[in-house]
């Protein structure tokens, strides 16, 4: 019965928010309105063609049961309240407007939960601190689905989550578990997909960034794919193992412990060898985006170094990738080069 | 008098190559043979056109003495002896044949004097090696000055070099000497210019790479001019800055000693903040060049790091530029990936 369905606002609709919206609504547990910005027209007009690993490749003219263009003011348009709002958009605070002033308007003090599903470290800190009254989820998602034009989208990676509560010191631990098991019951409601309950966040965003601020940041700074990085002594050896070492180290300073002996070796082999497969943040260099910096490298980098652990090897990419953003913000007019001796420092 | 003219060989004739052709020509105490490759179709039916910051803008039609395609074969062809073998060739030893291997055919023992003036550190190692009886002078030098199309030339920073012997264990210390006092006395008999000697070698040349390891890879790796580089709070303090001290206490391990205090503070506003400037490496990879990682990164790292000295941000840089130089010797035929498991580290 449609009324008993779960409210479900989607923030970001690229190829993991799609994705998301798909499987929301194939569960039969959620109703899910996604907002949609360089996309809006294009799926209007014919829908969202999915080629999937796991539901299939003829998937054509699919909608979710709304789309819409803004972010819905539930209160000025006397909407019912969102019981998920779900945020797959990139996490960009040193150049984007924050999450939580995107994503305020939606939110129903008391009522709805907020789920962030966007990688690295420290992304809840503004959320919580924004909306007191809202349970804030972590998912760490493992989805591979790409938006290969507006409205296009191959999903070639299967919907993998790790979904958990942020720690939050408004909401009781009782109501925050609650929230987050409430949310995957509606995702996963017939237990098909590996979407589950893990209430160690920290641990799974630290494992996740073993990877994601290794391959991920050295693949953006050399374009190069991972197979190819593989086969560079160099790039291994000078660049992704002391990375991943230093990630690790971090994350044990911040009690996160426990990680296999010698997970280097595997973290360096685990993506196929005969796929030309690049990094999201590798892919964003390429098309000119901006890129996810900070929550991916800068805050495993100051959580680390605020404890004492030497990452100079994180630190020296932290710098390139602060140096690129900035070519990519002057190429998008969000910065302007002045060519005086008063140095302004970005 | 033509017969009292010293006979120099000048192999590499880009930018810098052809500016000392110029100079020791103008000088009127030597003869020019320059080897040409790419350019010698050009300069063989038009000359060489210059716009000199220091011999005018207007010199159109130049050509030395002789032209040649190739390295002559001094014995073969029956020549008489070069007094001077001139290397102004990019150093690749990864990937291309040995400056040894090169000037080979051209250097008559006991006799040439071989003057290396190329970047870096430990240039001379394997010339000392192959040519036991010939003198090796190390030019360095700070010359600005671009080819840029077959046979033109731009000159925009002066000619200045610094000029001593190799230590040799061969030749004795006055020998080497002697040499490279004769060759300046050639290149700059009128002492209008600013080429001068320095016995101290290896301070000059580590004195060179502390701009020449720092700016010059960061520049590649981000494809970033250097007034840009400095308006980068990040790209100077985390990859510059660092790199700079890891370079002086590197130099400092091996004995060279006294920089001035706050050397990096100089060295990081030395370029003028008002002209675009790209060091030539990072014009090597927009080019799809190859790299002279070697000679300018790799062996002051290796130096640095045989002394115990942490060296972890240019050891980062290194891996980077290692990763590039994989990247252009594979869009040039060199290199080929293999997708197999059994991983071929390059």
């Amino acid at each position: 019965m449609a009324h008993e369905k779960a409210r479900v606002l989607i923030v970001g609709t690229g190829g993991v928010g799609t994705m998301s919206a798909y499987a929301l609504e194939q569960g039969g547990k959620a109703e899910v309105t996604a907002v949609m910005r360089s996309n809006y027209d294009a799926v209007a007009k014919h829908g969202i063609d999915i080629d999937s690993i796991q539901y299939g490749n003829d998937i054509r003219g699919w909608r979710p049961t709304q789309i819409r263009k803004n972010v819905p003011d539930v209160a000025a348009e006397g909407l019912a309240p969102f019981d998920f709002v779900l945020v797959t958009t990139k996490n960009i605070p040193d150049v984007s407007p924050t999450v939580a002033d995107i994503i305020e308007p939606a939110v129903t003090p008391n009522k709805t939960a907020i789920i962030l599903s966007q990688n690295g470290l420290n992304i809840e800190t503004g959320v919580v601190a924004r909306f007191p009254t809202n349970p804030i989820i972590s998912s760490v998602s493992y989805v591979g689905a790409t938006e290969k034009s507006p409205g296009k989208i191959l999903h070639d990676d299967p919907d993998v989550q790790k979904i958990g509560p942020f720690t939050n010191p408004n909401i009781s631990d009782k109501v925050a578990e609650d929230a987050a098991k409430r949310y995957i019951a509606v995702y996963n409601p017939h237990g098909k997909l590996d979407v589950s309950f893990d209430a160690d966040v920290r641990r799974v965003r630290w494992r996740k960034l073993v990877y994601n601020a290794s391959f991920n940041p050295v693949a953006t700074v050399l374009r190069m794919d991972t197979p190819r990085m593989r086969m560079s002594r160099h790039v291994i050896d000078d660049l992704v193992r002391p990375i991943i070492l230093e990630i690790i180290a971090a994350a044990t300073a911040c009690g996160v412990t426990g990680f296999p002996e010698k997970l280097e070796e595997s973290v360096i082999r685990a993506d196929p060898v005969d796929t030309e497969f690049k990094p999201s943040m590798c892919q964003d260099v390429e098309k000119g985006n901006l890129l996810e910096v900070e929550n991916i490298v800068g805050e495993p980098l100051r959580e680390g170094e605020a404890r004492g652990v030497p990452m100079p090897t994180l630190r020296a990419i932290y710098g390139l990738l602060k140096g690129l953003q900035l070519k990519a913000k002057e190429s998008k007019g969000l910065w302007e080069p002045k060519f005086t001796e008063d140095n302004p420092y970005q």
